[in-house]
């Protein structure tokens, strides 16, 4: 199977032979550019990564395992593992957005907060400093009030929560703004690796939740920067 | 296939022909006298009621619909026909317990009530008066506050939800009571006739909670019977 | 089981008896006021219907049938019953927002136009005229590809699904605003009930999709309704 | 990502950085402490055992590998490690409560007993002695039968069971107390980890069975003493 | 689409033109002539009843709803309509085998005798009557230790159970013979239309339970009657 | 938790502390004496395996690891390791039954073999010879026509086959025997670890196939040694 | 919802303001022009109906049944219906294809016939006749064999079958054409409503199977019908 | 258990004694020779892979892990490993078809190339060079726009493609030729190992779409060379 040569086209695709990268996306969906490390071998992503740390802009790859990053990261000073987020990201990050609202990371427990920091570099890819909450499942209700003010003034709140994931019905009753729900695989059993988490989240009695794949703080993130972009939401004269 | 006459054995059997009834499950168990309508034709189950009525004991039939109600209870004093509940019982239940602490059944939604009065009256043909409080389901955390108060007092509390089952995590946070889940089919789509809340019921984060099949509120009912059976429990001298 | 007296408290629940309605939902978490028909016994629907028309606040009941609004309607000249949509509204909606961008709801086949029309409904009750595109399903690219330039200028995208659901991801990779997707029970076989459509778009290649419940078309515009009502995103001067 | 400092509210809540602890669960809800070492770190499980050792309560962490154990438990004398039950303790469990009948956790097979012993260390640590009878799976009966004079004077009966979980079925229609069935991962194929015996106990056809999530022995011991803790349930006189 | 002509062939091959029957399946493989009413046509049925009431063996027709059967046995006083079991056999049913030991019919509920009677006339049709033991659910384990004299003499036993199914393993630990076990649909909730039983079923602790699809009593009938016809299993001289 | 001091009951329950053996099942169901190594710990298996040595009698443990064996093996010369079947049996197996008919265990590719071996040493150990018929998957039909002489003749098939099975349906319309299917997990994808072929081959088209669990090989054995224990099933003179 | 008049594109879209119509497809995709009746209003189909017959070029819609046939039909006379394949068609369907070798359509049972006939009407309105081949069930096997020379000579197999679909496996090892496979939902129980045929295909031993959707044999037909455009196979000179 | 010696039938099957090998199916479906290494020991592989080198015919052995490959091809020179692609195949391998239009295999993502890759080879196997097009998922639907000229030129075309699977529905609208498409197992959370893709690929809204197994690239190419070998499709003259 051959392989074409590394040329990038005028729409941002960028051909690496082993991979072909859409370095447009960001400009036309408002998103981060980010990268799945998992399902690809260490030369696809060694590849990936030289390129986009050649290009000079923030990036993010996620689902990036410890053993991985000690293969891959020695002598590309470009690149920043975070462990318990599980991802690599550019070395400059800077903070390019001072909102008057931020977006808040809730997270139930200690087991959901690397989903959570997954969510937290996505902001931070995109120039934004998210607010974190974590610890606040609902077995400890006083917990989540002792907070409730603060996260009434979000711009946007990420609810992720594994086992039963109930913290988002619970929030999406207490706050006026957007909520996204991210179930984690946190739990045994009948969990069924974030199954129960899911289905508790799309059936959430309390109307306006939107909820992403299991485990997918990335995607989380990425849809509350879209909806932070929408800059003239405001009524018309 | 040729049918035994009706006989009692000692140990309680009552053979009717087309149908055999285990009389002596209550004295065994502690279960108030049950039968499951459902499944049965009206012949099995019109010979089974006659029985029961009979033997002069409070009974109860369960998953009873308003169509067979019609069919079956013209003539018959002896039954009392409960819509909401789709519950058939004999028509003398007296109140023969005065609990110092009551059981409480929980609901969180209009259409969890049907579940919640099947127990309701599992608790009624055992000679209980249950409480209730419905319509609080997380989505309005304030509505369940005010009633905390009265709940933390309860001796055992049902919480009949559907959706996503989130009030059994919420309120076995807050009461020291035992707490028994029971999902319900309420919802669409991913709840799937009531796995979501049964699912989410299982995960409950708050330890201590247990779960009973989904719509299932005589065995609800009739879990927290034994438990208040359990009068030797005190700690001896 | 007693019911209470009908009386409304401070925060509020309104307590009809048959049914707790809360009331202070809208104010607290920003969305219209809904009712979910399924479930609900004509009885609870009309005590509820009137307490809603009573109050001349706009609102809305969903999963309304068509058999049931015959049954109901009749008399109530303050509700309006939209077949496809399967609601039932307030006759007064004002439209009392004027936005610089509207929502719009994509659909991808005709039988996808009833959860659309839901959805539609539902922002109409906010006082909101959401956009409409139906019918580009991904089988026929061109037809979603016209009317690309007018999605690019949306506030947020409702697309609204079912079979493989396959919609959300395509025009996902193509606009800029948020994007929240409603699979749908459309389909046969495989498509389980939507499931096909649902596990899709939760799995979705382009990035920032959220997902709502099966067929809820009610919720996903609940969720767009609180990115709406975001006033203050603009940056910090 | 920053993280506080350690610092306990008066409501129970106990700042680790890495971790918050709810320490008022207990009061509040009337269950041992307990930590769920699965899906937490090494750094994170040191740091929260470390305060729990400080603090002087008896406790519990469940589902704690072997591996781990010896990586953690080495000069710490507090903490003592369980291999079959998998469960890490602090070194002082008094025996505070002398019950006049006892709760007894019964397994099917051999391989249940781990399962089994999670429950009575739960057990242990809220200070009661739980009776044990293993290996009496229904494949013979006899084995039962031989307990059965015992059982009856449970106070409670955990029943563990995997395969096809008949035990529990069984079991309840055989004793007056209550009974709180604990589906196993014991088995193979279409055990699927667990989901047959669960569905079984969940669809037990002797009433008044309540479940707990697959391997949950600690959930299911957690809410025995919540019925233990029904002090007042005696009637009015 | 056009339909072949009425000829049989010599291996039994019998063209119907709306169908095709298979006539030598019963000598070939030694089970019962039998057809599946289910998702036939009414046109269908009938041409393939005539043409097997013409032929003049015994046969049954299985899931054979009471409305077809009014419509369709009006003026064929070949066939014979059992209601219970919702099968339509020829009129004439020789008993043709005088068995040493019987196959015996062990049924759990009063709602599992329907498919226990498809069992019963599956073997009539094969010329055996079958003994049969209903309403021995596990719940009341004494009814089943009644008769297990009785059980433990028969040539094969099939066992039909809905909800947990657990008398499969009960039995299995029991008896000597053979045991077949047909999970019924019989029950709700997390039974799943049978799947519970089906589960429990084959992950039964006993050893040597074979299991039949859900509901399938002409089929454990069918694989019980090619026991019986093992003739020459003595060992050899 | 304390254990008991190995000793026999009358009804051949042996109690060896870590485990409790029910000897007896073997007289009172027909079925050979086996062990399930999986789920069990080093420990307890080499207790277990030394008191069934020093019995005496043939047995078998099943699902035992190469890795298991290795460890527990040496120094044992009563035990025997089968590496294709991951089976430890006695070392000596007379064979005890001479049949004028075998059953005979037929599997589809190379990779069922495995589950056909465990098939083969359950009758080995309960002293029969069974015939063997390997890689006749339906996709070369011819290969099975080859045998199908041999097949008619057996006393009860074993069908061991994965992916969909068919060769359980193919062969059940071919001969007059008893059939007992065995899934196995052998495929990949959609076959869900044996999901396919075990729905496969409960739904045969052919009646009369009865069917075990995935991969249980033994059990699927266990059932057809019941079989061939019905000595007396000759009719009535 | 305001509604588009009728106007049709260039690229073939037709906008019937209750529907929109891809006409261009057909051109496009090489399949034939249809309609899925299912998940329509009457007036929706209608609409389309009349528009399709005006337009003079065959085309088909599925899934109609038979009540809608007899409400909508009457009156139309450019329309047919096709009971058993639930299909409606244009009145003229001319043959304009004239094959070297046909297609074959071979379906397993009585019951698969409908959906076999949907297939055999995809391709009469793409001017196509095709062979069939029923009641060729597994179960019997000399049925497939007499008519396998007929089948080795086939363009292209359709292999309809429900139940456990085995037919699929055991044809694609026969004959050198390729086969699509199209599970149906003929079955009960476990066949999960076509589920047990789909997987039972998908996991086909023999390689080069391909598989529709449950009951799709429009779907099935389409597909075969692209590969009989495929003119310009022939090896280059 | 004894074993055949080695000797090949006329029919092409041949005995290795650990397997036994079906030669003759390539001749009798037109399907290249292949084995599945999964599921087999490193021992049968042995034999299986020096039979065929033997032979001297184009081999495929699909599956094949990296780990097994170092232990096999040592000192097997007619063996070559492609590690992406996971396959096997013999040295030699002549391109001995020269098609007027050829197979293009296309993917979504990089992790998909794997799958294409044992696809490709499959081709190769068969003396086929199939094109590639990579990388092209929906996201950046560009990216597929770019190559569709080409795509519109090819005989048949296989789209691999994991999460939603949404490539297949959308250039199935696009091209005239027949598309199979493979799900892939890339994806996470509610991925469910492909079953996403699945579904999504089954559910196809555009006609035509036949899907294989999971990750199944052997499959799908094999049934694309089925395709190709329909020679004789012409028009009747």
């Amino acid at each position: 199977m051959h392989q074409g040569s590394q040329n990038e086209a005028e729409d941002g695709e960028l051909d690496l032979g082993l991979a072909r990268l859409d370095l447009g996306r960001g400009s036309r969906t408002g998103v981060p550019e980010a990268v799945l490390a998992e399902g690809k071998s260490d030369d696809e992503l060694a590849v990936i990564l030289d390129a986009l740390v050649q290009r000079g802009q923030p990036f993010l790859a996620t689902r990036f395992g410890e053993d991985r990053a000690s293969r891959l990261l020695g002598g590309r000073p470009g690149l920043v593992f975070e462990r318990r987020a599980r991802v690599v990201h550019s070395a400059e990050l800077p903070l390019i957005r001072n909102l008057a609202q931020v977006p808040i990371i809730v997270s139930a427990g200690t087991s959901d907060r690397g989903v959570a920091e997954e969510a937290y570099w996505t902001f931070r890819v995109s120039g934004i400093e998210a607010g974190v909450v974590a610890d606040v499942g609902v077995a400890g209700l006083h917990r989540l009030e002792r907070r409730i003010h603060e996260l009434r003034r979000a711009a946007v709140i990420l609810v992720v929560a594994g086992m039963e994931g109930a913290l988002a019905s619970v929030l999406a009753g207490l706050v006026p703004c957007p909520l996204i729900a991210v179930p984690t695989s946190v739990g045994y059993g009948a969990s069924f690796g974030g199954v129960a988490a899911l289905l508790g989240m799309l059936n959430s009695c309390a109307p306006g939740v939107t909820v992403c794949n299991i485990d997918n703080g990335f995607g989380a993130a990425a849809a509350a920067i879209k909806m932070l972009n929408m800059t003239s939401l405001s009524e018309k004269p």
